[in-house]
């Protein structure tokens, strides 16, 4: 558990050279070098430079293809569907991003699906590249079976993530970036690395019962949707969890529900694909295409402040506007650099001996 | 406690005659009753008849207009805001979802915010407008401010539901209708009815400790975002709620957050509106915008048919796909009638006899 903090530049250097020994283009190196550390920068650490070697893993295995040849497969004004043709999430998830904002551009919208992808970082850097041109950006993907929906007791969902990001004028975005269950997976991690237990209503043991163990999907257990449990809603959890799936994987042509592709190397992909890859699912929407963008984000400014303004409960400062604590990690980390754990450490020092690139 | 059943054609002539006498010209008020009643039938008794007697009274306040001139105020080819002339919402929402679905038709997807409007019924009914082309539907909703998110003591948020109905070929469509907190209120109105508690989760007092009791909202207490705390995702339940709000009414250029007017005629709007009146949000995606839409039917039923077989917990006879329990009460009641509490009857007599309406 002890740390080494490296400075963003140092560790960005260290998965530029990485991805290119994958054989990436220099571009798409750069690129997934950004998303990449888009997480480590805002605090999501389970999806950074730790997910690194599962990256270089699911290459060798060839099962990642550095040099996918990304394309539009259908479309119409407002939408498209983008096989990402393997290759790396991290590189396919901003092209179709692009595609949805050009499509935005024109028609006021652009939806796009995604077929063919894995892995994609967090959903976070590919909503909030809709930012700067004014429009509202969402995404969402869905991943390997750990969640069983209430009352089930088999695996079939993801933690399928969704972002919304919300221009602002003078405030900052509204950034709201969430796994659809009631605690993503990297939170396990952390009680792992910590030897801790779980708050109750995060896991269930493979016989549906409830369970505190955060080694528990080891043992054929699972995550809960958001709710926890069928009296607080949990049905509504395995609702977003569903609507995620089927909007990344039914409407593109990729792998859903217990079918998705396992992230991990050593785990093969089903045998009888209903898809390609993992899905995602992208929009974006100029602000311009309902209200003057001004006006627009003058009123997100009033939403913002009166919100964080809110009377809180003794104990409690203010209320957090979705977006503020990852904002905050990302002006601190990009200062004073990144903290990484021990065993993130010693697996890069790994992957960097295999591919021979110097770590630290 | 005791109930009335009453047949679907006889209460919806009964609600057909009241919004008649509200002045309604007769296609408006049988798309009123239609809406209103899709409700009852599929088991929301919180948003059917039980609330005609509100409509009627914001009616006769003159904060509801029988007559709107609902008109589209701004467009590009995949978007449009409407502007509901301060009309019924269960009028101004299928108008508004259609001509969603009439830019899906061109361009895809068609997304359409509304403004000058209040309650609209169930989210399900205009979401499920799109089913029968072939497309996905979307419908949310703000509402009067009810809910304190995390950290909060003050309501800030509605109940803000969302909907999103995704057709399948053999297999009934895929149905998420679901408010964004722990329970909506109609829940809450039961316990009352029936002087029962509510599980801890649901309900905070105004100082934000937990509470077990129904009435609480009457002092000052709140509900809470889906997750129930923050150890449970209840920032996440808040993420949603907020996307809702945002969506409906900071791009429409309706009211939004504490400023959303409340449905009952007793208290007054506030005095400093932000915008118009309350807002919805309507989305059509076109199948066929996306892939074939036989091939994504018969994925959808794939799908559906999967997570039913799910292996469930002892105890649980299946999983529940979304949409099932609400086809399962309309089929009974369409057959059986729908059964009306006292105070539901009681209430619907005393508006009838206000307007020269009889009732039953």
């Amino acid at each position: 558990m002890t740390e080494l903090t490296i400075s963003y530049p140092q560790l960005r250097q260290f998965a530029v050279a990485i991805f290119r020994k994958m054989n990436c283009p220099e571009a798409d190196a750069q690129l997934a070098a950004d998303v990449l550390l888009s997480a480590d920068l805002r605090g999501i650490d389970s999806h950074g430079v730790a997910r690194l070697s599962g990256y270089v893993r699911l290459w060798e295995a060839k099962r990642i293809n550095s040099t996918p040849n990304i394309k539009v497969v259908h479309e119409t004004p407002s939408t498209a569907v983008v096989d990402g043709d393997s290759g790396l999430g991290l590189v396919v998830a901003p092209k179709a991003m692009e595609i949805a904002m050009q499509k935005a551009a024109v028609a006021g919208t652009g939806w796009v699906a995604v077929k063919g992808s894995n892995h994609f970082g967090i959903a976070g850097y590919h909503a909030m590249m809709a930012l700067q041109k004014d429009m509202i950006g969402m995404a969402m993907t869905n991943a390997s079976p750990l969640v069983a929906p209430t009352f089930s007791v088999e695996r079939l969902l993801g933690t399928n993530p969704i972002c919304v990001a919300i221009p602002a004028d003078k405030q900052p975005a509204f950034v709201a970036d969430f796994a659809t269950t009631t605690a993503a997976n990297g939170k396990l991690e952390i009680l792992q690395r910590k030897n801790k237990e779980a708050p109750e209503g995060w896991i269930q043991k493979k016989d549906g019962s409830t369970s505190t163990n955060p080694h528990e999907l080891k043992d054929g257990g699972a995550l809960i949707p958001l709710g926890s449990d069928r009296e607080h809603g949990s049905h509504k959890g395995f609702c977003l969890g569903a609507w995620v799936d089927i909007f990344s994987a039914v409407l593109s042509g990729a792998n859903y529900g217990p079918w998705v592709p396992p992230f991990v190397s050593f785990l093969a992909p089903p045998a009888d694909p209903v898809g390609e890859g993992i899905g995602h699912f992208f929009g974006a929407m100029r602000v311009d295409a309902f209200r003057p963008a001004q006006e627009f984000k003058s009123h997100m400014d009033n939403w913002i402040t009166r919100f964080r303004a809110a009377k809180t409960a003794e104990g409690f400062d203010h209320l957090v506007i979705p977006g503020d604590p990852e904002r905050e990690f990302e002006a601190i980390r990009m200062k004073e650099g990144i903290p990484l754990v021990d065993k993130v450490v010693e697996d890069l020092r790994t992957v960097g001996k295999s591919l021979g690139v110097e770590f630290g």
